[in-house]
This record gives C-alpha cells, structure tokens and sequence, in this order.
C-alpha cells in the first residue's frame, strides 16, 4: 500500500452519523474493521447482521453494504478478505464473502460469494479475469 | 410488514437537510410521505413539482427522486403507490408513476410509467415478471 | 440557462464538508469551478490533483469526480468545459476532459475523454450522438 496510510488511525464510527470521511454505518457493534482500510464518502454499510472488513481493505464512493436488506428480507454477515478493493457505486448483499486481493469494478451487484484473486464486474456480477498482478 | 414498524413515526423533514436516517430532500412542502414508509441513506428526493410516496412504501440507499430534473428540464409530479419497493441506486424522473406492489430493482433508471404488481429493472426500465407473491 | 441562475453566487467550500447542498470536495485548492455551475446532492469530488468545471456545467447528484482514484492508483487532472451535463450517479475518472455541450448520461463511467459536442452513455461511456441542439 502506498505510504498515505503511514499514520493510519482506527476512524471514529458513530451509530447512524457520518464520519469525518462521509461515511456511515448503522449497526456498528457489527462491524470489524481492518488496519489500512479506506472507504469512500457517502458509502453505506448496515452492520446489523455483521460486516467483516479485512486489512488493506478499498472500498470506493457511493458503496452499499448491505448485511440486512430490508427489501427482500435478506440478511447475513459479510466478510470482505484482506486488499480486496470494491469500486465506487456498488453493491455488496447479504451473506457474501469477497476474496483476498479480489477487485470488484464499480456500478457491481455481488450477490454471489466471489473467490480470492479475481476480477468481478457486472448486474449482478460475473468474474472477469484473475486479479493477481493487476493492482 | 415486519414489526420494525410497529413503532413508526413521521421522519422529521427539514428543508434541504440530512435526515436522521441521512436522505435529503428539496421542496419539502411539495413531498406527501404515507404510513411506514422506509428511505435508505444517501437518498434525495427533489420534491419542488410534487413527490407522492404511498404507505409501506420502501426505496433503498442512494436513490434519486427527480420532480425536477434540471439537466434536459423535465419535471412532473412522482407518484409511487403502496407497497412499491425502489432498489439501491436507482433514478426516478419527473412525472413518474410507480404502481402498487412493484419492485424496481437496483440500478434502475426508471423514466415511464410501471403498472401495478411488475418486476422491472434497468436502463432504462423495462418489466420482466410479475411481482406478486415474490415478495 | 433558466433564470433559476440569476442569483447565483459561488458556493462556500470546506474541505472534507458537506456544502449547502450536500455535496463534497476533498482537496479544495486543486478546484476551479466556473460561474452559473450546478452540482447536485451527495456528489464527491476528489480534486486533489485538479479539477476544473467551466461555466454552466450541470452534474447530477450521486456523482464521483475522481481526479485521484486510490484503488487503481491513477491520477489526473479533470476538465469538465462549459455548458457540459453530467448525468447523476456518473463517475469521471483521473485525467479524463469532457468537451463543450457534451452530455453525459446517468450511470455512465467515463474513464477516456469526451469530445465537445456529444452524448456518451454506458459503463465504459461511448458516444451515442451529437448533443448539439438536443438541450
């Protein structure tokens, strides 16, 4: 990772209020943040039914975050592994696992588990190509 | 509808202000808000030519309630009746109806009329099921 | 323009803080915006390194100017020139110049330059037709 997160610190994260970073989780006890994460202003993430976010984690702009769709009733805990990065306006539903070092492009529906080490694009999203040296 | 409503009550809406919940609206007078009714985070609701939201309506996060479209000049009263669901990232242009019961999935860019108890998705929208007993 | 413009004045910008209208900037000094300019709510500009909008440029809500996008690494000046729309929910990425009168659609990644004069949509943008007259 490149050194703009050499003082790294833990954000702030209030229930329901946006963060310095414009940001905004509602249940955050469910919510296990990484080292090194960076998440995008006006990204979304309902925790209640628990978000795992690993270390190095991206997670662009205008994400969804969804471990409780209160639309379809969904719900289930999402882990996202270590360096995945997600781009900007995408969605993650209930119960997915995105891999490590997996890289999901922006404007992304994943409601599907993704593995380690590829590329995921797409409503909803279809792998791509293997992300392994690409970042 | 679940029982998360049970103790629901009129949102406190005040001019071009985050909510609570973090959806925004403009033109607040010209917004008819029904019974248990839900708005994700990152909504807005531009509501200067009209925006009538019927009961146990849901639109998740990041959607865009356009009355007004200042880009190609439209405008119109929105209309989206009980029990419609707007999925995540979706856009609704000025003079839209969204019928009863139907589900507007996510991405959806939806700028004519949808009947009552259909399915649609899309850029733009078009209808592809039914949506009675899906929900 | 409408003459919903004849009182425009510059809007007040703080880093990292949402506007009057709920849109964002990080990196304010790398911003140039031109007069009569029209950004919608819960848009994020990143001008870190540089963005310039012209006059009368119109960008919807929900949209991600990126003139750095960590997750790819990229970077880039951005110009959006005079008169140009930008559809809401839209991301322009690092480097990227879009042309006088073009018209950008909603939900489109624009990630090459867009020449004065055209309507460009999709994920990646293509041109779809001359803008000129269509406004």
């Amino acid at each position: 990772m490149s050194d703009r997160f050499a003082n790294w610190k833990p954000p702030v994260i209030e229930e329901g209020k946006l963060t310095k970073w414009n940001w905004m989780v509602q249940g955050v006890k469910g919510l296990k943040l990484g080292n090194k994460t960076d998440i995008g202003a006006f990204t979304y993430i309902n925790a209640n039914h628990g978000v795992e976010i690993g270390d190095n984690v991206q997670i662009g702009s205008h994400c969804s975050i969804y471990s409780l769709s209160t639309i379809d009733s969904k719900q289930g805990k999402i882990v996202i592994k270590e360096n995945a990065c997600i781009g900007s306006h995408s969605i993650v539903m209930p119960g997915v696992t995105i891999g490590k070092n997996s890289i999901i492009g922006a404007f992304t529906f994943v409601n599907k588990d993704v593995p380690d080490d590829v590329v995921a694009v797409g409503v909803p999203a279809r792998i791509i190509k293997k992300s392994v040296g690409i970042k």
